[in-house]
């Protein structure tokens, strides 16, 4: 509940045409893409300037206010749903690119532009901003440095993280600091610039970023490889990298959700094979035909019943749209679809594969598996119902052994999609208690009224870790 | 001073052959490789284990006893100085490589390995680890996490930070935690693997990391450019960039430079220019070669004098050398040698290096100027004596004014050296009073006992900003 008090300095602050607070605009914000979170805010505002961003949080501040600053809400952790309720600030009026500096290579840019956007633009100056989350046409900027997006592109050029040079930021107590700069190299007290980074909010509000842009790559190549069975896939990743070829994609999909992309694209994928990896590799031509020559033998070697590569971009450019819209094509068949993020290092793919499969079976659920091969990081997507209590029940228990056996292997409960308020349950399986309260006393010493984003990162009630037998 | 009882627990943790409180070890480990700072610890301590580590700390807790880390103490920025007393902890017997995995590319290793026998092991085995600070001989890689330290590759490469992908951590109530992991990508909460990167052990002592590798490029090749005047060099450095390419190494030194490398080193340097580029670039062979003709064309137009390839590997890794041994060169010539830090923009390095010029004028001080021109990090080097208080006095003012220039430029106050006790009272320059706040909160919710390396990073009093006529 705001008091009418603050929602009279609300709209003295963004205007009477930037604050919302219908039944039904708070309807649309009281839910992101994560399915099963639903919660209404108490009013929406979108802000035009870094100056109303500070003064907005000095009323939520003085009011206790919580706020959830939110992009397009493509998040998949429940990360910008309101579940405590407060202020949802929307950034589609701080949407500019403020500059491209050509000299030293970086963009700076509002939360608010829309990252396939920015990609365009910077890629018509002949530079490259690798991070491509695949949902890119639709997401911010603001929000991929909040959840510190990934992509297909990981493999080879890394994560949103590895982009953000410098941030202006809104501090819970209303001041705004700016850190790092168009600087390759700065190391003037701690690293809050990562620290921002996939912070989900809940450290502070971007309203600010430089990114780092890099030359764009002179050629690339798109290849499909099929196989009969999961180990050989899984091997040939391995071999390719053991033979120092770092591609810039390695995706995999498994038979059902090729089935389904199939289905969805028409664009001729095999659907008869156990498993496909998309591959690509960009750079210098003559690099990049020798590698892509070196990573077909390997696949051959290591089992693949065929590998083609795409003779034409817009060949390429259909496998890739293929495997971006997985999560759409499978969201068709059933009423929920529930895309889970268990990271793996890349060794330990094929048995995180073969896990997922028992576990799905030993349950009775239906999950398709696509991912980042080369990363390690898998998409389980269970197609289930909310509606149905006793399925989703089991939904549950396969998705905990999923985290369980991921972390036996080394790996983490979340890759590219966060923690929000979905995996906070499961957050201290990764970090244990210790690296628990850390971040807890960090939290608090940015943030001790917890008005930003309350109830993300860390739950009131951990889950008990299920024990596998291995 | 360490009341009896508190040091006979130490002994009882590391042993009595790793407790050193004599004069002369004391005195050992009174100073680092910065001028003008020096204290005597009250013990030095060298644990064996990370279990040992926390019981260390978990004495230093109840009795109040700062600890400074330290790997081999040549930063410099008096990080590792112990100016309140307290023990300093020794790392040569954590010194092993646990693991190379070359399936996941990463390595495992204890702090206190040597950078360089680090980077020979690695690249053993085909891979490559890119950080290579100018210490690297004789530095660790414990040191490095907590400077994150940059080196001569950072152009292309990046800086250590972006090499992390996990650290094991003794906190300041002895906790241990684990961050990150064997990840490509890893989102399970606040990147604390990227805080304590550069934290320089106020926030946490490391006691393991995982590195990231990458494969070991294929060729490399080696190039000096000549010029007569700052302007033709840094003009070659944007349009090489501009061009997209990204060389690996892009050096400059400038006259007075040169002529002590080359006195130092006698490798043939020419010594009446105006300044050089050490140009490198790595990877395919066929690529390195077409870039290079490129880079070599674009110096030439823009006003090199002559470009040489180096015709053999050992020309090539002498030129590197000269580079590598500029500080050892120049501290030759006077008692005392300091080395700045001051890194802009890449596009502002030409007037940063001519204000420098100018700023040594006024003064009336020997500057020399060498320094990683693609990362727009510059190494400001005054000759001076200590003992000669008129002229440190000079040498103070002229590095504000160093300092000040930067900030005016976009940059920033230390590229690669850290802030340490000698930084300390400049940081709020570049992070402003509501950055620094931000910074001690966070301090402060890690070690709220102020034991862990105290005195640096924040200073008693800031230096008031001098303010430079543009």
């Amino acid at each position: 509940m705001i008091l009418s008090e603050a929602r009279q300095r609300f709209i003295s602050i963004v205007g009477q045409e930037s604050y919302y607070d219908s039944k039904a605009d708070l309807l649309a914000y009281s839910y992101d893409a994560t399915p099963g979170f639903q919660a209404l805010p108490d009013a929406v505002l979108a802000p035009s300037c870094t100056e109303d961003v500070k003064k907005v949080v000095e009323v939520c501040s003085s009011y206790n206010i919580p706020i959830v600053p939110r992009g397009s809400g493509t998040n998949l952790c429940a990360g910008t749903c309101p579940t405590q309720g407060g202020i949802v600030l929307l950034f589609h009026k701080m949407n500019k690119i403020l500059e491209i500096d050509e000299d030293n290579l970086t963009a700076t840019v509002q939360p608010g532009v829309i990252t396939l956007n920015f990609i365009t633009e910077v890629e018509k100056k002949g530079l490259f901003y690798p991070p491509d989350p695949s949902s890119m046409k639709i997401s911010t900027l603001g929000g991929n440095i909040s959840e510190n997006s990934g992509g297909l592109r990981g493999l080879k050029y890394g994560v949103t993280r590895d982009y953000v040079l410098g941030l202006e930021v809104v501090l819970a107590n209303g001041d705004i600091i700016k850190t790092g700069g168009k600087l390759a190299k700065d190391v003037a007290g701690y690293d809050l610039t990562r620290l921002f980074v996939g912070s989900e909010g809940t450290l502070g509000i971007v309203t600010e970023a430089t990114l780092k842009l890099i030359p764009k790559p002179q050629s690339k190549k798109t290849a499909l490889a099929l196989y009969n069975d999961l180990e050989s896939a899984a091997r040939s990743v391995s071999s390719i990298i053991a033979h120092k070829i770092i591609p810039t994609t390695l995706e995999f999909l498994d038979q059902p959700t090729l089935q389904v992309v199939e289905d969805f694209a028409h664009i001729g994928l095999p659907t008869n094979v156990e498993a496909v990896l998309l591959i690509e590799q960009d750079g210098p031509l003559h690099t990049v035909e020798k590698e892509m020559d070196s990573i077909a033998s390997l696949c051959q070697a290591h089992g693949a019943i065929s590998v083609d590569v795409a003779s034409s971009e817009e060949h390429a450019e259909a496998l890739r749209t293929a495997r971006r819209s997985a999560l759409s094509a499978l969201a068709r068949l059933k009423p929920t679809t529930i895309l889970e993020d268990a990271t793996v290092p890349r060794s330990q793919v094929a048995k995180m594969v073969l896990s997922i499969k028992e576990i799905a079976q030993k349950y009775n659920l239906t999950i398709c598996t696509f991912g980042h091969a080369g990363d390690g990081n898998l998409h389980p997507t269970c197609l289930t119902d909310v509606r149905n209590k006793e399925e989703m029940y089991r939904v549950e228990q396969a998705f905990e052994d999923i985290f369980a056996r991921a972390l036996e292997l080394g790996g983490t409960i979340t890759g590219e999609h966060g923690v929000g308020e979905m995996k906070a349950p499961y957050l201290e399986w990764k970090l244990g208690e210790e690296g628990i309260k850390a971040m807890q006393n960090l939290k608090k010493s940015f943030d001790p009224q917890n008005i930003l984003n309350p109830g993300k990162l860390f739950a009131k009630d951990t889950k008990k870790r299920v024990v596998i037998s291995s």
